[in-house]
């Protein structure tokens, strides 16, 4: 049976969307148990449901890494603490990223060999069903070019292990496609990962081309530009689902033109919706690790829930680790 | 008689589209004179409708800023260098970025006080007809506390003089609300801004909210992070225009839907239409300098040519100018 171990406080939102989303997902998976860290007195709802540990501290978004640190009976620390200490399968939290990512490694350890996490999630792509692995996108805010070609073998192994792409192309995102252009680290990534002939490796490529060219699978970037890619991303996604909502209500024709139409265009909204993908895995962490949205609604954390288990299902940081040692054998 | 003086060689797609652009703006006001400058041969469509000026050299896309300027008989260098010679109101490329911010830099000079220039360009908002003003979105790399400080004010000079915005807010975009979050250069800047009470600076929002909260005027970012951000936001509002019609065509139902809907439906497209915007004006650069997107269109080229007029008939670096001296003087 798997087990996920989740920290139901630190959310933007409270408990309340977290225990939804528990109920709901047992409900649906008899083959995973959860177990649920927080406040008890704010989780009762879930008493008979599943395993509750009470953590008495929450860790506040605005928390740096050592403030996180310090508060050893937070529930996101209490969650990591009894990951390791009971062979846990995954742990979720929808705290703050800076402290979920300290605390990660310090209780858990980075994957030999890693030097930095990246956050990845995955962008929808113009062609029905396929995905585009992103990273980082927001563990770091500056990384080093080692660190990006770092990125580029542990987003090739998770497009591997988890979407079963035997060959991803891998691309830098840049703000142009010539291997010339970029951030210093950009350049010497491009220049590193061709020196060393990365596997299907492709060179740069403009954010605006990576949505629109079918043939990306792995996009890799340093966390700040990344985390401001994905924010683009999302946000343009949410606007213009808002502008269509309104220019359907236009008119009596256009009213009627949407209960027509709203099964293409409710398909693609809820494609387009980032709350639809619920979380980014921090990639880099010896176990499975998930970052859910600050402002998850129960929906959103659902498909958190859902992406903690598909990794565990697929043993996706167990592949990773063995890619990773065997490169660093070569 | 404002007068554009136009690089018409140097784009993805060579001078034809550039040419039918020129047409139609020219049917559409007369009182503008644009002068084509390229290739003679290649602007013979233009005869009789334009003054030519004939330049034998293109420079090429991947040119870096040195090769620029060393091709003193580019269209690019001649145009810039009679727009200066003969005081023309305007000029427009879309040749390489950094080619034109070399040679326009060079030729034209910097606003006094100036370090750097920055691209800026218009962003639609949820709210109907207005849109945010985006800089730097590519002129730069890096960009320091200092410049980002700079482009603080010139944004705020731009929106007001080219807005009628006279008091407009002003966002620093970051990977984080929190004055604390991003880029050393983006927390330095915040607390410069603070610092010196910089006038309507609201601090620092997350790429997502600035497309989704209505009351950001001025959205300012270092170079890379800019043009990160506006590709992502370019790749998604043309990829979901994509799955949209292909929503439309499921099956007869949204098809007549969409006969319905069109109205509505095509307004909000063309609302998020990059090419509708045309292009970036160079801001910082002494004279009206517009960037048009390198793989430009008759549409888009019109409407960089439309920007330029909208430029020159407000003054707008002028104004920018005398508030910058009238900031300096303080």
């Amino acid at each position: 049976m798997l087990k996920i171990i989740v920290d139901c406080m630190g959310g933007d939102n409270g408990p309340t969307p977290i225990i939804a989303a528990i109920k709901n997902f047992l409900k649906e998976h008899e083959d995973v148990e959860v177990i649920a860290v927080g406040k008890l007195e704010e989780l009762q709802e879930l008493d008979g449901i599943c395993r509750i540990i009470d953590a008495p501290d929450v860790v506040p978004m605005t928390a740096g890494a050592l403030d996180v640190l310090r508060l050893k009976n937070s529930s996101m620390m209490v969650a990591l603490r009894t990951m390791k200490e009971e062979g846990i399968d995954a742990a979720i939290s929808c705290g703050s990223t800076g402290g979920f990512l300290a605390s990660a490694t310090i209780t858990l350890k980075m994957i030999p060999g890693i030097k930095r996490a990246a956050l990845v999630t995955a962008i929808p792509s113009l062609e029905s069903g396929k995905y585009m692995t992103l990273l980082d996108c927001g563990a770091n805010n500056e990384n080093t070019a080692e660190e990006l070609c770092q990125f580029a073998l542990m987003g090739r192994l998770y497009a591997q292990a988890v979407h079963g792409n035997l060959d991803p192309k891998t691309y830098l995102l840049s703000n142009g496609s010539e291997d010339e252009k970029g951030l210093p680290e950009i350049k010497e990534a491009n220049r590193l990962l061709r020196e060393r002939n990365f596997p299907n490796f492709m060179g740069n490529i403009e954010g605006r081309d990576a949505l629109l060219e079918p043939e990306i699978d792995v996009l890799v970037t340093g966390g700040y530009a990344g985390n401001i890619y994905l924010k683009g991303i999302e946000g343009t996604a949410k606007m213009m689902s808002s502008l269509l909502k309104d220019a359907f209500k236009m008119n009596l024709s256009t009213k009627i033109g949407y209960l027509l139409s709203r099964k293409g265009v409710n398909a693609m909204k809820n494609k387009m919706d980032y709350k639809a993908v619920g979380g980014a895995l921090l990639l880099g962490i010896n176990g499975i690790v998930v970052k859910a949205h600050g402002n998850s609604d129960a929906k959103s954390f659902e498909s958190a829930l859902n992406l903690a288990r598909k990794m565990a299902a697929s043993d996706a940081v167990n592949k990773i680790k063995e890619g990773i040692e065997s490169e660093g054998s070569k």
